[in-house]
């Protein structure tokens, strides 16, 4: 077998603590661990997909093993064209679980050889999502300790959402 | 007791094949089996409902006691009047379930004389939901086994969504 | 095809309004309806198999369309044996939901032409199980209105369980 | 310590009886409960912050401890201003729970004195919510029992929503 | 109204951490807050009835408003007895909420005027139930940080158990 | 960093095809897999500890880089002796989920390097349980799909349960 890749895929507008404590787990366990921005047309974001590239850089660039791109298209496809053995996703709540168990059985079924495997951020994280931390940061209120700092800082230069 | 008539509301935007083997298991419980479209001016639909309700139809002609019809107003009134005694619904997960409770108590609450009864579709079909079978064709995967052949190539018709 | 019948299986241990809620809501859905006292020996009970079928006998004998048996052995095959295309089951919380959908699912396995059907008891029944029931006897509280009054009365007649 | 003050956040648009229910058993057991509407520029609404602040003062008019105010910004913020020490919310279903956990422990993390205390309505309303309610009066069903009775007559003033 | 009083039922065998957070929590939003140790013949325990006392009367002592007793029989009699108007629960998972939603029906049903409120333990406590720490005791871990010090002290004085 | 060994812990009482098809992914995405046998005096069960392990060997014989040990005590030790980085566990249901995070979160706490990792299924083993399998084999129903051929011949060899 070649070496064990992992793709851990995600919209990361912005990026969390609670994804960082993942994808540093991640990079523990697998040879590399590819973060996969998705391309979504359709969805509005906060951050560009080059932003969005730029934060996650920047906060992964003590870890060797780990890189980032971004994709549009089927996910499944984009994995098997890096390499990758192994889907990551982080779960936290149960509601969380229904969905991603959801997800995982269709792209095995997309892509049988793909398996997806699911970690636990750290429990100081499990109520930080990409969506809370903007409510938090829309009215007024402090995202220190739930993103890395220069997140935070993009935050405020883009002013009130 | 006049005959054992039920009914199974829905979007079917798109029909998949979960919804087509809820129908043959609700057609062998039931006399007959009405599939009722939900007109839903409000929300965006892939499909017309008329192109929903041809592609229901040809899915279902080998059913003798199930015929197709869209609605609008209030389910538990059209199912009055058509003479329907059961609200027939499919669970999956448990997200969904928690929904459809809340959904089966108000018709209760609003209806008292109908029932809803819930039934599980074959196992291979318990992650298949019209909207994760629009998002695998969107990003250009492979509908097959999700659809019938025939609604696989009305999206394909479609283009890209 | 022949008669609609449907099986209600449970431990019946004992009887509580929200079972005779479920009983009289699938009595009206179902050509007939047979109660199945499940006789588990590994498993300690508060009352006999006979009292139990005693106190189902005398609580159904309004509804003309249920009749009251006990059985041992695989479910399918006593549902297969009296003709029944139905498994009945009542479900409340989300929990009970889970084990049910398990059952269901090896159920089907093991016999796939009978289907399982979901039904709610009526929400003031939601949190009434024998179970509950039993505890709340145990400690000397009032039971009326969870259970049908004979119960009740065997209940007390039992004396301090 | 001061007195024991609770607020109850939430949209309430519109206000329905098991809002109305939470907010008489929370006027119990503090010493005084704010009902806190939240403006939400974001999100469209059916009642205007005012509409639904006077509909909310008619309900609790009988109910001395119950005041109403709107708010925007954080709600921690908005609670420490008026010396709430309690944040009140009510649990119906397991996904509520899930998402009103999530912003239970962001709110702590926010604001580590303000706890977050949950309290059942009424089990005739667990299945009563400002989606559902506005769901069954668009499409032309009775709300008659679902909300104080002027509320339904604002809502039937609006019209066909 | 007189004093608000809290009682906060379990059996703490043995009192965890995730217990001592929640009375702290509780002991700061009620006037005063009686912990009930449930006395169930029927149930094999570590620690009797007495030792839990003692182990839980020490933990409290800085705490001027908590008490500690036992009792047996029906909780919604004892609290009434001893003039409580509410009922405390910690809630952590879901399964617990699905539980503690039942038991919380069942109470009010039993007695109507007493509230059952339910509270986040901090996050920290998140897993640790009396159950998970006899296991971890049990096979050798140490359960350090889980339980008081001296809660920890009585465990090893009990021996491997 | 030394080999990636994950070791996959459970009762195999008795071995499933579910628990099969869990090794067999996890040993596609591990260097090695070592399935760990709980020893647990305090439990009763179907076979001892020894025939579990046989079942096992014989079942994975074809599978390189698996191997069967038993133990007692703590896992999170024992795994750590072994050398491993993560512990394999597969998720079905909910309440599993919820279990499983528990003990995952746990075993953190006990041993902060070991990281606990889900995998899926094969969803046509989504509802096969060793308890599940225990109760259809003793009603006299067949096993046949649920566990592999030579453990059903076990099974039958012990008689009647």
């Amino acid at each position: 077998m070649g070496p064990n890749i992992a793709i851990y895929p995600g919209s990361f507008d912005p990026l969390t603590n609670g994804h960082l404590d993942l994808i540093e787990r991640g990079s523990r366990l697998f040879d590399s661990l590819l973060v996969a921005i998705l391309r979504n047309e359709n969805k509005t974001s906060l951050f560009t997909v080059e932003e969005r590239a730029q934060m996650l850089c920047q906060a992964v660039q003590g870890l060797a093993n780990v890189s980032v791109e971004s994709f549009d298209g089927l996910l499944v496809r984009f994995a098997a064209d890096r390499g990758a053995r192994v889907i990551l996703r982080g779960i936290r709540a149960v509601s969380d679980y229904e969905y991603e168990l959801q997800m995982a059985l269709m792209n095995r079924k997309l892509h049988p050889d793909l398996e997806t495997v699911f970690m636990l951020p750290g429990e100081a994280y499990s109520y930080v999502s990409s969506r809370l931390v903007m409510e938090v940061f829309r009215v007024g209120g402090s995202v220190k300790d739930l993103v890395p700092a220069h997140v935070e800082q993009r935050l405020k230069a883009k002013g009130r959402i």
